[in-house]
């Protein structure tokens, strides 16, 4: 047989992904894409902020193509590097330099090079239920074992629970923050917790434990909110970001890792980090995009959050009033919704009324579904029928106005 | 310790090369840029053909901005795959479809994306001495073993050596053509002779052995000379591919897999390919340049092989005349020179002499050093008096005209 033992299982459980999609692409030809609700996909709607599209014409009229399009350090351009060294040191009071910098081909690469940089076979990744479902597969791309470890009613860390996950061969815990699928952000007090219990995990078994904090939905914080800065809680933390939903560029593959100094021999970790990249025949970040970056790094953009904002209050009235209950998310672009029945029929009674949503099963999570709202207003309001039409079927109690 | 025991070697293995870049740096301040002849890099130096800029103006202005930068199936841009396909029967007379092409984050991803879909550990990839240095890293990131085969005075694979090296867990045979370092192309009979030698193993061991086929140089062929398509030769075979340097967009990252019907469940694997792209976290390749390939599939790049060829005779006459011996090259932009004496004093006599080219020992080669001519034809041709000195320095005997 060709391909591998572990690739046969994986294609297989690939199946039922794919049926699901192609069971939308069904629909949309049977019903009309314009009367199907499609909240499955995490893929942003608002277009990239006008400055986007502005830089890529004035760099390719003014720069050289060698230069546009060519090779630079596997690490990225060092303008480039420190250029987002500094925009993060004015905004959270950091202390990078261009050397602690890595840029990636999105946050997903980014992952994959810090995971293959600290790995050896049976370490262990500690990370929170519910989480996004490929955490589980960049873990075992290095015959790693991620742990699962529970959240509370509100979908924060259970610290009792995690204390008794550590091993000797813990080498890393994952969060994700704004959260998805739970939209829920992880405050100063709870990532000063999890610091604080990591520090004695390391000095219980003498080792050290990195903080690895995926943050694609940063600048996706809603009232107010603020995503605490890890690094300032923990010296063994990195950041691993992605431009995908702050500037809307998700096909272009742009983000980066950021190593602060406080991070044991970070420079070496950079190292294994840019080694990982190449290996792993990423090579480099999109040049152009690295490019665009530079001149977009100060871009506002309050108008595409404004718009999530809006869907996620208008999506969440909908759901409450029908008398479902759903978590009110606080950053991203996920409403959590409570199953009110068992899960899987929850999403064939949806379909059923032409709405997609996920299982929350794909997350590690149980009772409950994903709806992504980073999808048009008009999809959002015009699916308001449908999940009426659910919660009759489910005799749900509507919420008093 | 943070960082793992496989990379801490990696980052103790890489300090040499990056000792050789900053020692090319620190001559190029010291002598000036353009007083040191640094042939390390194979780096395109010739522009993009304008095609590619026209082609990103014209995105920009007319193609939504979702669309554009936004998530499209991993796979690519059906329409993307298909052209591709399209344009590939065209020119080679295949049979692909729009599902027999994956587009990928150029072809190092690709080729890992390949590997990681059919190697179980301990799984043996064959490959050619003198190979592209990560060959090994790519195949070990899968746990898999790298056999290496030899080849002949011409640099071609030894066939009757390679019978022997097949085993029960060869799962695939790796080549590059055109060849990094050699500059070598592997003809039609080569290719024939090596099919019929993977068909008897696989009938040997009653296994599927893949035959991986690295074609980034493809279109970089000279004196009329054509590249096999290993399709026709081969069932279990598999298309690499890269268009960093026919397009000089080697920052870009943008390239494609192609897997023919032929191969053995092929559907499988190019599932395999997909979730492999997804799982190491490439996702998809960068959309913004699936639009462009989309547009400049059939570019005149001409032009582009006439200057590489133009500094290929250029940079062999220099060397010929002056005693050294070299492969002339039939692809790719190397050189790939005999070392007179030993090959590391020879590295450090060339960089005494401000000429910076990469020990073959980088390539598993013994005795040669690798010239990439991919650099200005200023830098070649005032590269001469300082290939004179050397030679002159190793008393070489200089070629009667």
């Amino acid at each position: 047989m060709l391909i591998s033992r572990k690739m046969e299982k994986m294609v297989g459980g690939n199946t039922a992904i794919r049926q699901m999609f192609e069971e939308g692409l069904r629909m949309a030809r049977k019903y009309g894409a314009e009367n199907v609700y499609d909240f499955s996909l995490g893929n942003p709607n608002v277009p990239a902020p006008p400055a986007v599209n502005e830089s890529i014409r004035r760099l390719v009229d003014t720069v050289d193509s060698v230069q546009l399009h060519g090779y630079m350090p596997n690490a990225g351009y060092p303008a480039v590097r420190a250029a987002v060294a500094e925009s993060l040191n004015r905004r959270f009071g950091t202390d990078y330099g261009a050397d602690n910098i890595v840029m990636s081909v999105g946050a997903a690469s980014a992952m994959n090079a810090v995971l293959k940089t600290i790995l050896d076979p049976d370490d262990e990744v500690i990370t929170f239920r519910p989480f996004f479902v490929d955490y589980n597969n960049y873990v075992e791309n290095y015959s790693g074992k991620l742990v699962l470890a529970e959240t509370d009613e509100k979908f924060l860390p259970d610290m009792e629970k995690l204390e008794k996950l550590y091993s000797p061969r813990t080498k890393a815990v994952l969060i994700n923050n704004p959260n998805n699928p739970t939209g829920v952000i992880y405050p100063a007090e709870v990532i000063q917790a999890l610091a604080d219990s990591m520090r004695r995990a390391q000095e219980r078994f003498g080792t050290q434990i990195m903080l690895i904090s995926d943050e694609p939905y940063r600048e996706l914080a809603y009232d107010g909110l603020e995503v605490p800065y890890v690094t300032h809680f923990y010296d063994n933390a990195v950041v691993c970001y992605s431009y995908s939903k702050s500037l809307s560029l998700p096909g272009e593959r742009i983000g980066y890792v950021a190593v602060p100094k406080s991070v044991y021999r970070w420079e070496d970790i950079v190292s294994g980090i840019i080694i990982s990249s190449r290996v792993l025949g990423m090579i480099n970040a999109p040049s152009l995009m690295q490019h665009v970056i530079l001149e977009c790094l100060d871009t506002d953009i309050s108008q595409n959050v404004a718009v999530y904002d809006k869907h996620r209050q208008l999506l969440y009235r909908i759901l409450t009033e029908n008398g479902f209950e759903a978590v009110y998310p606080q950053g991203a672009f996920y409403m959590w919704i409570k199953a009110p029945i068992e899960e899987s029929a929850f999403v064939e009674l949806c379909k059923k009324h032409r709405i997609l949503v996920v299982i929350g099963k794909a997350f590690y999570g149980e009772g409950y579904v994903r709806a992504a709202y980073c999808v048009s207003e008009d999809c959002i309001r015009n699916s308001a029928p449908s999940w009426k039409a659910v919660a009759e079927e489910l005799g749900l109690k509507k919420k008093e106005a």
